[in-house]
């Protein structure tokens, strides 16, 4: 993999700096320049050893890097795009990792000069954690990573970017911007909104008490919990910028859970019973495409208690 | 615990299977019979050796035991009740595993003799998985048991549930069974309840396949899918049985859903934000219960990398 020898990253959250880990693992002869806009952040990045290079701002950071990856909420591209533009090398590749795509384009393109290749990117990775001491080389290994390059962007800088995500464990997969955020809103966003939805609810009912949804949230509410824990700045920004997309599955989310509730409203227990039974198929493929684990209760349980054996 | 030396558990599924082990491995000395409606159920469990006896209906396996467990789906409560009430002894006390609490003191409460003391219970506990073979001795440890015993219950009855549950790990609250529909209306059904609406929505979509939802899941979406794939006959009789209570906080979800949508849609970012941060503190109350774990992403990126150690 030679593809690339310096390559800055711009942004040393659980993303970044897990993209940095990677790098130092899989691909320890890039040389690899980071920053953040926290002075804290950068101290620990330093502290860390995650990356050969801590630069004190965007602009210095990319300075002869071949690949840029932007790595920031997504409120944070446009003063980048340009404070980076005049200090892009000529043939450099401009990434990121951002969970809505179309605004990507849109934001980057008439800020950067001709000789820079935009090709952003969606590694579909990531945990309810923040920052750079939650990061980890592995994040990426199994996952998939989802290029949305521009119509007519260069096939070389598109490939070595494809090559990159492939040499730190990912599976690359092309698609078209607005295709891409439709099917994040349905399979990420939209699912983060409801969760971050129903914690606010229940931390407000006036006849349920806090402590009460605490110590019951085995029940159900504590993986609503794990997902609502995600990075807020992150997640405000998912949703402005994929705006449309959001609005447009969360309708037909709407209009699905008032079906339900109608039935549940008119005692319909077949129509209950059938949409849930179906929802198996959907977890078992789920599980037999790798992308999750089989264990039960993703095996909460079993971390405290081995799982007893059967006595025959 | 020589409180009871005789028990019988209706129903010998995730929960009861489970019950089953636990009594075997923390009380031992009490004598165990299990039935169940399904002729393979009890077969398999004669096979996995986890009740001293298999009795072949439930009029017979309640004979002579000191408790009666119910834990079947809240739909065969009434069956149930018909068939057993002639048969329990005198003293005994019936119990429960059901996620709801009012339905079973209107429907068990008319078919008793006096000579039975009823005292509901709710171990919050479980996972997505059915069946004698999904169940194991821990599930309930360290999990709460809510006891909804009627106006008058006999307290020594009481005291000795509590004590049984107690016995096999869980911490007991008793409250009243129409606040307990509440909580759990929270805390376990909504969530339940959205989480097979989204799956079904994502599942039906004409402009995202199937695969793609599959695919891209570990965004958040496969989370859903977990509780999503829970018993759907156990379900179907929880929305029916808790009518009123799923319908209250879902009405107090989708109007805090749709403020969020309309905050999205007029672009309030300060307003998404403040929501998004304040469900922080939540999670972190439920790691602190003890309800949860803290490991990122359940845990689930451990299982199969051990985290990388920052290099320093």
């Amino acid at each position: 993999m030679a593809e690339f020898s310096r390559i800055a990253i711009i942004g040393l959250g659980l993303i970044g700096s897990s993209l940095a880990r990677a790098v130092q693992l899989r691909l320890p002869s890039i040389y690899v320049v980071g920053t953040d806009n926290s002075a804290h952040v950068r101290q620990r990045a330093a502290e860390l050893g995650i990356v050969d290079e801590v630069a004190d701002t965007a602009a210095a950071a990319v300075r002869a890097a071949e690949l840029v990856v932007i790595a920031t909420p997504l409120g944070a591209y446009a003063a980048i795009g340009r404070e980076i533009a005049p200090e892009l090398s000529a043939g450099a590749i401009l990434s990121d990792v951002g969970s809505a795509k179309q605004v990507v384009l849109q934001t980057l393109t008439p800020l950067l000069p001709s000789h820079v290749e935009l090709v952003p990117a969606h590694p579909v990775a990531g945990t309810e954690q923040s920052g750079p001491d939650a990061g980890f080389a592995e994040l990426f290994e199994d996952r998939w990573c989802i290029l949305t390059p521009p119509e007519g962007a260069d096939a070389g800088a598109v490939a070595r970017l494809q090559a990159f995500w492939m040499a730190i464990g990912s599976t690359v997969e092309t698609m078209d911007a607005h295709h891409h955020d439709l099917v994040l809103a349905v399979t990420s966003h939209v699912p983060h909104l409801i969760a971050y939805s129903i914690v606010g609810t229940a931390a407000d009912l006036e006849n349920v008490t806090r402590s009460e949804v605490i110590k019951y949230s085995a029940g159900g509410f504590r993986d609503f919990t794990r997902i609502a824990a995600s990075d807020p700045t992150m997640w405000r920004d998912v949703f402005l910028y994929n705006r449309d997309s959001v609005l447009e599955i969360l309708a037909r989310v709407t209009e699905d859970l008032t079906a339900l509730q109608r039935a549940i409203r008119w005692r319909e227990g077949d129509a209950l019973f059938e949409r849930f039974a179906s929802s198996r198929a959907i977890r078992r493929a789920i599980i037999d495409a790798g992308q999750d684990t089989e264990a039960a209760d993703f095996g909460r349980e079993g971390q405290r208690h081995p799982k007893s054996q059967p006595i025959s």
